[in-house]
């Protein structure tokens, strides 16, 4: 089973309007909700795909109640750890003219001491039947610095692999503790480390303790670096569509071939770059297009050296 | 008591961003909310400045819930007729760097022929100790045609004035129901009647039945229109700020009026033009300044013959 932890969710409610203008009054229909955040999306994308899948995550306050029962419809099966906050709300704004978004994050609250407990206790108890642990998304504001490394820390107790996909310090810190798999982009990548070369920034987090670094790079497709070398997948055409939850359908490609033992770099990256082109295809994060076995036949993949990848990013 | 019907309320939820960018992700503060729908805001406005109201209006669902919570805290006195259908929603993200609004309307789900005749009935008990009858806003999608000439109607024949702000053809239907009062602006008032002189438009309202039409004009003021004449109110100098509202502040000012027996078109206006100016200088919709008696001392009052008046607003 792979577990995957949400610490920071929230309800996605997306408006579709004809076209969206600063100052202007718009009409549309009612909003739609989800249950939305990182590690709900790569157990949405994983379970679809046949993977047996725990998500784990926190709800609270009335929109925690809308929250638990998109998710209860979603039939991916989960634990809510109930908080005494609000869960959160990020709002989209959908330009239907011109296909862009207009994302507004709500910070989130500060879970209390107690509340972080019930939360690493979830997980804990989960852990026995899990393959792979999968830690996604940001932290509420308040975090425990020693979150992260803590769930880490007891997965890997219990022998599993870890998966991680955030930002800022939480990134480093991940990568201290040993984390298996990180998977930033170049700008998470970039602002964690403060290293701007992307190859130099994913060996710091290698040198750290991580054993493989997905780096993921839009239209030019993804980097798996490890200690020992670099490949590289990139479509033979980029695809156009919605880039949100794309970089969740990589991670759930790796959470699966994790759980069933695969360690190739160059297998995951596959499979990776393929469910997160697949993601674009999708009008909403957390579903792939079941055309994804096409796009990966689609896909160049290279060994190259870092002088090539270098000049590929610049 | 002045009585105010909502037959489109809306929960208002309002988000703060540094600067508002289509296409760009944004973090904010959690959205604010509060029970919206124009005639809640003339009945906070007047309940405010002291005078009895009683708010009439819909909820449902689970925005329902939070609209009568919100309503509850509120302390305005209120009746709600609850209804299958949530309660729909009105966004607006605030650009604190620019000022500028952006709003998103749903559009409102169709109550039932039950419900309406819920709202119906609601009204008519509330009757008999109101001194004014306040129709505000939309009307949801599906609503029939004789709603507000019957409000209209059962009003009249408990012997009450009506003040009526809403657009489109309802305008017209409330007009020749014989409201007593009519507050479109331009845009609405064009629209509605075909005509684009004003002050044109404004007389086919009174000739339809209508016994004063109160035509806002943004900074140009208020103009009042009976059949047998017109007075026209502006400030001294426009104000700058949040003209959400302005038009409810204006109503409530007509409201309380009416309710206290007056009828003379110039203090009407007077007052209607002082609240709508002081609702200006506030953020939210349904408050006014307590400043609005220095506001009323720097009206200059007119009574224009109709040629001035046309140049004026050309």
């Amino acid at each position: 089973m792979i577990l995957t932890v949400t610490p920071n969710p929230a309800l996605d409610v997306t408006w579709h309007v004809d076209r969206l203008r600063v100052g202007d009054t718009h009409r549309a229909d009612a909003g739609a909700v989800r249950a939305g955040g990182k590690g709900l999306n790569v157990a949405r994308v994983a379970h679809a795909e046949g993977a047996a899948v725990r998500a784990i995550t926190t709800a609270g306050g009335r929109t925690g109640e809308e929250f638990a029962e998109e998710l209860g419809r979603s039939g991916v099966p989960h634990a809510l750890v109930r908080v005494g906050q609000d869960t959160r709300r990020s709002i989209a704004i959908v330009d239907e003219a011109l296909g862009d978004t207009t994302v507004i994050n709500e910070r989130g609250l500060t879970p209390s001491d107690q509340e972080w407990a019930d939360l690493l206790a979830a997980v804990v108890d989960a852990l026995p039947s899990a393959r792979v642990l999968v830690i996604s998304g940001s932290l509420p504001p308040g975090a425990p610095d020693g979150f992260v490394p803590l769930l880490i820390a007891v997965a890997k107790d219990a022998g599993l692999p870890v998966i991680v996909d955030t930002s800022g310090p939480a990134l480093l810190r991940a990568a201290d503790a040993g984390a298996s798999v990180l998977k930033p982009n170049r700008a998470e990548l970039a602002e964690a480390t403060g290293i701007l070369d992307p190859l130099d920034g994913a060996r710091a987090l290698i040198e750290r303790g991580a054993e493989l670094v997905l780096l993921s790079l839009g239209a030019v497709g993804m980097l798996a670096v490890t200690a020992s070398g670099l490949v590289h997948a990139r479509l033979d055409q980029p695809l156009s569509g919605n880039p949100t939850g794309a970089g969740d359908a990589a991670v759930a490609a790796c959470a699966v071939l994790y759980a069933e033992g695969e360690r190739d770099p160059e297998v995951i990256l596959r499979r990776a770059t393929a469910w997160s082109a697949a993601a674009v295809l999708m009008p909403l994060a957390g579903d792939i297009s079941p055309q994804w076995p096409a796009i990966a036949a689609r896909l160049r993949v290279s060994h190259p050296d870092s002088d090539s990848v270098r000049k590929d990013l610049s």
